[in-house]
């Protein structure tokens, strides 16, 4: 606890992507999921957060990239303070006798994602993961704890907490206690990178809430594959992973995210969300892999793709991506810069499809305070 | 058997559409599939076929819209030839004994589809149907031997054979002999219509043989599907078919459309049918049954959509088209005839997306001598 009453902690924490796909909750509240998911860091990617400690039961505040946060209009922040207020009060009861004075805190959470909002990549779990990782350093609270904290917040948030390798468990008990995201791997592959591409789209999209609630309710191969199909890609991503075969881990994932639209699709009425520049990449993708399985894609619920590859083949990747897609040149500075290497490339041709943002990145690593 | 040595025989036998999707072979060469659909007629879109009996086993020739079809590069021919020689055989052997002389025959066919082939819309079911019908007036065959010589040239051509709700069987035995389509019902709903709409596609299509056999090769949900989903939905089909309850034929239909590009999707590498003209043409269906679900679409291997409705709807759906699709005004006219009801549609405001052939057409009528 602090001594002069007021204590705060800045952590960069980055978003993450998932292998095989979280789609579903058997808890709406709890945000508990039908399924395990697994997923890697993307290190460029993150939210850099400052949680402050304020005495006494006040009201709370969020700034994300310089504008205040309507509380009131959502939710799932009140959600995470309220949990944080439950384990002060928690350990109160408990540590009375040592004599500590009842005082309770309040926060105040100023965030800061390095990249646009709007883009359209999913910031909400890096930003949850890094208030759940500064309210844990300024209460002490343990990993089961601040995975809970993170995951009322976003669920996929949790999985943002480590480095490495990270499975969700859905677990079995019905308050969570069981859900947890763990590192699965002591060591981590540091060669592997991702591309990814934001395909602006103009339609409406289907929230992930939403869409989830959907496909529970009216698709019937959903739970098929939660109870058949999932359990195995886990093991099989988790033993790819530990070997270093990348080609098994590429099937599983480009299998994986296949199967996740696939189950949108046959949700009532259909959810769609990959679009016609996302197919171009899948094509893009399996002919790069023709002779040898160098790259996988992976989508989540949006156009926007993520390849992830070995950094020896990003080069090669990044020529494959220019012959027919439409790249920022300043993307591509910041992609040599990242790779050590100078990419020959003309801007003349114009390409039918165009990425308004491209991004590489290492994977895997871990929050940082 | 024919007197003079020559008999000839002219059929006209729609194409049909399955409301339960066929998607997989259990067996390739006899075309068994690996489960049960079923379908309707469209009644305006047939193959009126001409089948002459020649005697003398010699070449057999085949005219498609005036082409000859060059059977060497098209065994489909073959094999249902080969099939007939192999009936007359058989059935020499038979009656031998009543001292029948053993003359066998080959065979003309001259076919011509009242639709351009190229307009996208699977003409070989009625082709193949049409060719079956005629050997079997020819060579006195029995039901199980026609559907048999449709099947071997084109697996959903038996299912063109009769009018009304056409259940086929995948049946159990491995030389295919229970393996038959039948008519479910014996009083036809003369209600239904079908409208369908063909969407232009530049991409190289995976075709039906491939895509089923890369589905069932590596579709992690396509056996759940058939053996989970597809049995049920087939009985919910009958019975809403029989009580006439258009809601649900019309919810198990698209269902079952969503489901088959599902297991597309859900395939390695992935199979895209749909593209956005067919993703419009099913926001505005979902639109259309707002209050009331009063048209199902359907989609088989590629873009084009087939809407069924029933009369009544017809003309409010067509309204409901030319709001965000450009329709040949030719179209219009005959649809115009078709449902004696006169459109008013201004041709003015263009259209995001554009549909290249309209056809309207009552559903569930039979072949025809």
């Amino acid at each position: 606890m602090p001594q002069n009453g007021i204590e705060s902690v800045t952590v960069r924490v980055p978003m993450n992507i998932a292998l095989v796909k979280y789609w579903g909750k058997r808890d709406e509240k709890l945000i508990l999921p039908l399924n395990d998911s697994i997923s890697l860091t993307v290190d460029k990617l993150t939210a850099e957060t400052t949680v402050r400690m304020i005495p006494g039961v006040g009201k709370n505040t969020v700034e994300i990239n310089g504008k205040q946060v309507e509380l009131n209009s959502n939710k799932r922040y009140e959600t995470v303070f309220e949990e944080a207020l439950r384990l002060q009060r928690k350990r109160k009861d408990h540590s009375d006798s040592n004599g500590n004075q009842s005082v309770f805190y309040h926060f105040e959470v100023i965030s800061k994602t390095n990249f646009p909002v709007a883009a359209g990549l999913a910031s909400s779990a890096a930003g949850f993961a890094a208030i759940a990782l500064g309210i844990q350093r300024l209460l002490n609270l343990d990993d089961v704890q601040a995975n809970r904290l993170a995951r009322i917040g976003s669920g996929s948030a949790c999985r943002s907490m480590f480095g490495g390798l990270v499975h969700w468990k859905k677990g079995e008990k019905e308050d969570g206690s069981d859900c947890v995201a763990v590192k699965t791997d002591e060591s981590n592959w540091t060669d592997l990178y991702c591309i990814i591409l934001v395909f602006n789209d103009g339609r409406k999209k289907v929230g992930s809430s939403e869409g989830m609630k959907r496909t529970r309710e009216t698709s019937t191969l959903l739970k098929y594959r939660i109870e058949s199909i999932v359990p195995k890609r886990i093991e099989q991503i988790k033993e790819a992973y530990s070997n270093r075969n990348f080609e098994t881990l590429a099937h599983v994932i480009m299998a994986d995210s296949n199967q996740f639209h696939a189950v949108c699709l046959d949700s009532v009425p259909p959810i769609r969300y990959l679009n016609d520049a996302s197919w171009q990449l899948i094509e893009i993708i399996e002919k790069f892999n023709e002779n040898e399985t160098r790259a996988a894609y992976t989508f989540d619920a949006g156009p926007n793709a993520c390849v992830i590859v070995q950094k020896k083949d990003a080069k090669s990747l990044i020529y494959s991506l220019l012959q027919s897609i439409e790249i920022p040149s300043e993307d591509l500075k910041s992609a040599e810069e990242e790779l050590k290497e100078s990419f020959e490339f003309s801007t003349e041709t114009p390409k039918s499809t165009v990425c308004s943002k491209l991004v590489i990145s290492p994977m895997g690593g871990g929050p940082q305070d």
